[in-house]
């Protein structure tokens, strides 16, 4: 075993990177909820120099020809996971230029300044010269991994998406959303010639926000997570980071006016932090104690959103308490009634806004967008007619003006091309493992309707959590399901709402 | 000038050090603010790669040669300053193995875990053998520095004293110290046998929270703190760190009986905050945009809240607004009872809460066992009951138990020994500086009863904070005031209360 002595010494010296990223979460995490307004400038070198310092440190030659070493040894199972995705990121990282990487971090800042000014004015114009730079730098980024001569245009998208969805292929998503967009198209066309609509005025009572957020947590540590290891702020966006294995942090919203905003966004986060709370403490800072991808992490926030919060089974335990922390709001709104509102189907502007059914057609939109305008198929003066042209096609709906049309999102601006089908991803998975678990699970339903959530957490933990990288994304969900991948259970789940709601 | 391109070089890889120490700074912040419970292992071993990394990157053997080449040279005001303190800095460090920088790192945060649990349950056997490493510890840094034959004891002592107090010696505060004492402790028997009593009872009725919250914020931005460069926050012991020349951050705690715990800490707290905005952003990370040592920091914290706040011309401004926001508590109570509360003389137990004058004999108590420990005169198991002793014998006072003795405060916990004897400087500092401001600044007295700090602040900010570490400690207090070091100014001031509140 000749192989240990040098593996565990990389090991430490690869957790130590782990450390310094998660100082760098510390940093983040608290520029967007506790630091006063003139640290922004100190906060800037302080991330700076650590991304630096970790980028130095991971690409350092050593690193390469020790990892090429381990590569030929017969390893154990978890040092054979460890260098295997060290290796990927080690190949790809190297490849390119330290020019670029520091060009590309630039670029992004201005980006989403002109980004931010562009959407508050309602300019697109201004923004366009900036989203030219960006697609011309992330094509050389995916150019330097692909070489100088991709198989095809796809290569190109692959090795963009592998920064979020290793092993994922741009065909087999293509593919999944081809079928995937005329059902859901279908479906939204069934909820508008229903003449069914939503009681959603409920969610938009009074709620005071001190009992939204004690009704809120009350939620999350019921589902499982543990306030002792973690928390929960509030900031402009919800996240969930991981600043350590006991340190999980969580923030949501507040608006007096808006149960739902507050409550579901706690509940995806919480559905992270469980993930990020499930992952296995020994292998902290190693492929083994990192979770899978950006598709499998929403899997797990969706899970609990939209499958199991949703849920009358969910709703048949938590509206009794609901009922009693807002009397004046919900004492006369039967538990019928208030399901209908939290799954509401409708046709809207706003991806973070969207219902379950809606949403995965704003992703479909910008998959397709950004895959054109990648490889030159889509001129960036065309863009916003081209969406708004899709967002009526595909979700029935008039696009009044660019902020709450193409310039919506962030993740343009930072050159997160790639990112967005991830999210789709996340939904197909979540309906994949929650049928599963269902399966395995005897009498699901009534555990979640008494309020007994540790069945399905530790169902979580045993099939997905636990094994950190150990597996693939694809892989990971045909041991947890026992089939191949496929969009039939998410479009059960949401014919089943359809069925019930809007029959 | 050949060797400015060294010395910028340099500056900026020193200044990086500077930032992965603020970083380090936020870690503890958060710490003792917000992070779980279950945080606290990675949070240890976070901060003890930060401090091991700083520390290797320091003693790097080209930023040695490089500092030894200035040193040579003829460089410039600035220049010269940042490489005098850099070299004495990297003298010291380079003759610590980081193996034990990681060591006292790590052990100091079990350590400090250690001493709240005793502290909470009062059973110093809890804390015991952390308190034995902890000295074994420091035994073995102070060693290091002073080489294998120290001239004396007091040597050893000076090495530990240089961390907090610069070119302090242990033979200076030795005799200080024996001066003060029987002063001291003679004042205190004047105070016992005026049989006056401060009537105290008046800081202790309803004082709401928020209120405090309020008030003492109300008062901090009055005196100078600028908020938007700085927070105050919630914990158990109130402190001051710096994030970044623009994110300075003071805590405190609340108490709804007890008025002046929160508001003179954080003054106190905000004392120390104005020295650290008032040092000049551009120095960031080198000796010039550094505070010169605790006895100043002190000194700064203690003008705020011993000679202003407890002063009369402070509340003839101060008291309508607090009579106004606390109207139950403090209607009834005139003027001149207030603040004779404020400026109670009363044996108590617990150094943080002491009066300014039995303060002192809290610390000169603390200084002398600390020197005991040090050198093996007193074993940890006696800790205990020479403590009570020597509470006895100074301050007149029984010490009900260790929670309330030897256990009540953190420094020892973290190895922090050769700390204490800097607050007795700070508040002899305070003492000297506020004598010469007065003398200086026309009208003082009535710009404060005014509400008008600022003439304050200015004459500090010039005459301290802007300096940096220009001066050693003792030069910058014979600069500021004309005199020798001596604690004539402390016992005048001291003596004109007794006068005022005891005749």
């Amino acid at each position: 075993m000749g192989w240990e002595k040098t593996y565990r010494r990389l090991r430490d010296y690869l957790v130590e990177n782990a450390l310094l990223g998660s100082a760098e979460a510390l940093l983040g995490w608290d520029e967007l909820t506790y630091m006063p307004p003139k640290g922004a400038d100190g906060r800037a070198r302080q991330m700076a120099l650590l991304a630096r310092t970790m980028h130095d440190r991971f690409v350092a030659p050593e690193v390469g020809a020790q990892l090429d070493e381990l590569a030929q040894e017969k390893l154990d199972d978890d040092a054979a996971v460890n260098v295997r995705e060290w290796r990927r990121l080690y190949q790809r990282e190297v490849k390119v230029p330290s020019a670029l990487v520091a060009e590309i971090t630039q670029t992004a800042v201005h980006s989403r300044q002109a980004w931010a000014e562009a959407r508050k004015t309602n300019q697109f114009q201004t923004f366009r010269p900036w989203l030219d730079k960006t697609i011309d730098l992330r094509r050389k980024y995916a150019a330097c991994i692909c070489g100088k001569n991709p198989s095809s245009s796809e290569e190109l998208y692959d090795a963009l998406l592998d920064d979020y969805e290793p092993y994922e292929t741009t065909r087999r998503l293509r593919t999944m959303f081809a079928q995937l967009r005329p059902r859901l198209v279908q479906l939204m066309e069934k909820v508008r010639t229903s003449g069914r609509r939503a009681p959603v005025e409920i969610l938009h009572r009074t709620y005071a926000v001190d009992k939204q957020k004690a009704f809120a947590e009350m939620a999350a540590k019921a589902i499982g997570f543990d306030f002792s290891a973690g928390r929960l702020d509030t900031t402009v966006h919800p996240f969930c980071t991981t600043i350590a294995p006991g340190d999980v942090r969580i923030t949501t919203r507040y608006d007096e006016r808006d149960f739902g905003n507050c409550f579901f966004s706690v509940i995806h986060e919480t559905g992270h932090a469980l993930y990020e709370q499930g992952l296995k403490a020994e292998h902290f800072g190693t492929p083994l104690g990192n979770s899978v991808s950006l598709g499998i992490h929403e899997s797990q926030s969706r899970l609990w959103e939209n499958l199991v919060a949703r849920s009358e089974p969910f709703w048949r335990w938590a509206y009794p308490r609901a009922q009693e922390m807002f009397p004046d709001a919900l004492r006369d709104v039967p538990l019928e009634q208030f399901l209908f509102a939290v799954n509401s189907i409708q046709p809207s502007l706003i991806r973070t806004e969207a219902d379950e059914a809606t949403y995965n057609l704003h992703i479909i939109l910008r998959f397709e967008l950004e895959l054109l305008l990648l490889w030159g198929d889509l001129p960036t003066s065309e863009l916003p007619a081209t969406w708004n042209l899709r967002m009526r096609e595909y979700i029935g709906i008039e696009v009044p003006d660019d902020t709450q049309g193409c310039l919506q999102d962030v993740h343009w601006s930072q050159g997160g091309f790639g990112y967005f089908p991830t999210y789709t991803l996340g939904n197909v998975n979540a309906a994949a493992l929650f049928q599963a678990a269902r399966k395995q699970i005897s009498d699901l339903d009534e555990a979640i309707a008494q309020g007994e959530f540790a069945p399905l957490l530790s169902w979580l933990r045993s099939n997905v959590h636990e094994h950190g990288q150990r597996y693939c994304a694809r892989d990971l969900m045909m041991k947890a399901t026992g089939e191949e991948p496929s969009i039939e259970p998410l479009m059960e789940h949401l014919s089943s709402k359809l069925n019930r709601f809007y029959a």
